[in-house]
């Protein structure tokens, strides 16, 4: 396989909040993907891109079309997004319907990266994997599973992404 | 994307080294595999079954033989081997050289889980989606990328997985 | 030095703030000091009793006399107060002015134990020992340093404990 | 309290031990002790001073004199020195014996610092604590507790300290 040229556009979520140890809150400060990328010892051509960094409660539609153009626009045509959990079938259908000719693989995390007990290096592994691996499409990949995009939606009572069905 | 029915087989390798705090020295107790699949909150259907805790600099003939016994009565037809990263590639060509109907993937990590500072769990999640989403073979998936088993090498000056080309 | 008898008021604060995966914000779920505990591999004898599991900024005069009465009451003369940061000096005012005859240090953390980066374990450690070792009083024990009661305060833009003169 | 001045001898041990990727071996790089200060947040002022980085096995008498030359010559009047935990008793003799007008406290590591499960920055916490409110005397804080350096001795089997009687 060769070495394959990815982009990963940075929006925020789980995955990068961050402890204020002054105001005793999370809140964002910068992206956490380039530590998490070095943690790996990925050897990937990784560009990485920060969009934004929301909780995806607070994404618009607005943010959502940036993000979409942002996939349009994007010299590379494997792209992982790190996503909030709460919102990320919306986004993802956002993208998906447009029908793009890249593979596109939403990600995100249960808790933060600067916990211990984070989610986030393991759904950060497996994303990029599918996003090398998978035909054209738009997915989430979460729980080590990877949903098309218009078959997923988050179990808000268990935290667990499912299939729609 | 169906949930997936995956096998683990661990065979130790750095991955689950573990320190030993009354000998100062690093030995194998029993596999982390199973706390890594629910730190990362996996939800696929995953067998793990530890073949043996062994550094792979002494794996031999017949620890390879029987590896690549059980990758062919597993049930399952995707399976994510963990494995010492010194002579995955051997492991994976004595299993590539076989040519089972099986999509098969050698994983492992360059520092123990129980450090602050694995790339394990990067590593199992991607193993776990590259298994998932390839089409049959045997691969060696490591630093983010995903190699062929007759094209692939440990670079033993810098630690990191390439191409033989 | 003999083995000393030590009881461990657990008041919450950010030392046992948890992260709650399906809210998305922090809590409080039980305290983490036994744990601590078990990583410090402490051998003293110590009771851990928890009174309450609060924000500091949400602490009453009542939770505050309900402190003073434990530690007049704990069959132990050697105590530490896990406790918020932003109140810990008017509780230490609250005990110190009681002037009891034994030998009580309040300590707390800037980051939640639950975080990688947190200093409680740090500062766990120096509040028992400072407990073995000083005289009667009341004292404040944060950032490897320890006060009187009636000289410390926080300082709010440094989030660092220091004298009042 | 005042402001203490303390000074940190490093000499090595489990503490600082660390992993060394491409050998696959434990090793000694430099000390994690300024690192683990900055996350204890510790405002005291304390300088740190490497002797050495080994395994307390290997450590000599020509070492141990060596620590107690550094010991004498040492502006501070309160040290912490952190060290192996299998020779600490013998070198907490060696300086013990020579009565210095200091407070001098030994302390170590089950478990390297860098795993995520040491005991490394509890161990310090107490150290420091100790060094600043004990009497003049030599000392070994390990397990929470603090002993004088003529009645103490590591549990071989347990890996735990406790009184010589």
């Amino acid at each position: 396989m060769d070495l394959a040229t990815l982009r990963i556009l940075v929006t925020g979520g789980t995955f990068d909040k961050n402890y204020d140890e002054l105001g005793g809150r999370l809140d964002f400060r910068e992206t956490h993907v380039p530590e998490m990328l070095r943690l790996g010892r990925c050897r990937l051509s990784v560009a990485v891109e920060t969009l934004m960094l929301i909780d995806s409660l607070e994404m618009t539609d607005s943010d959502r079309s940036r993000i979409l153009a942002s996939c349009r626009d994007a010299a590379e045509d494997r792209i992982v997004i790190t996503h909030g959990t709460d919102t990320m079938e919306l986004t993802a259908r956002t993208i998906g319907a447009a029908a793009l000719a890249k593979t596109i693989v939403l990600t995100g995390a249960m808790v933060p990266y600067t916990f211990g007990s984070s989610d986030g290096l393991f759904n950060l592994g497996s994303a990029l994997a599918f996003a090398q691996s998978l035909p054209t499409g738009t997915y989430v990949a979460m729980n080590g599973r990877c949903f098309r995009w218009d078959d997923v939606r988050k179990n808000k009572a268990s935290g667990v992404f499912e299939g729609r069905a």
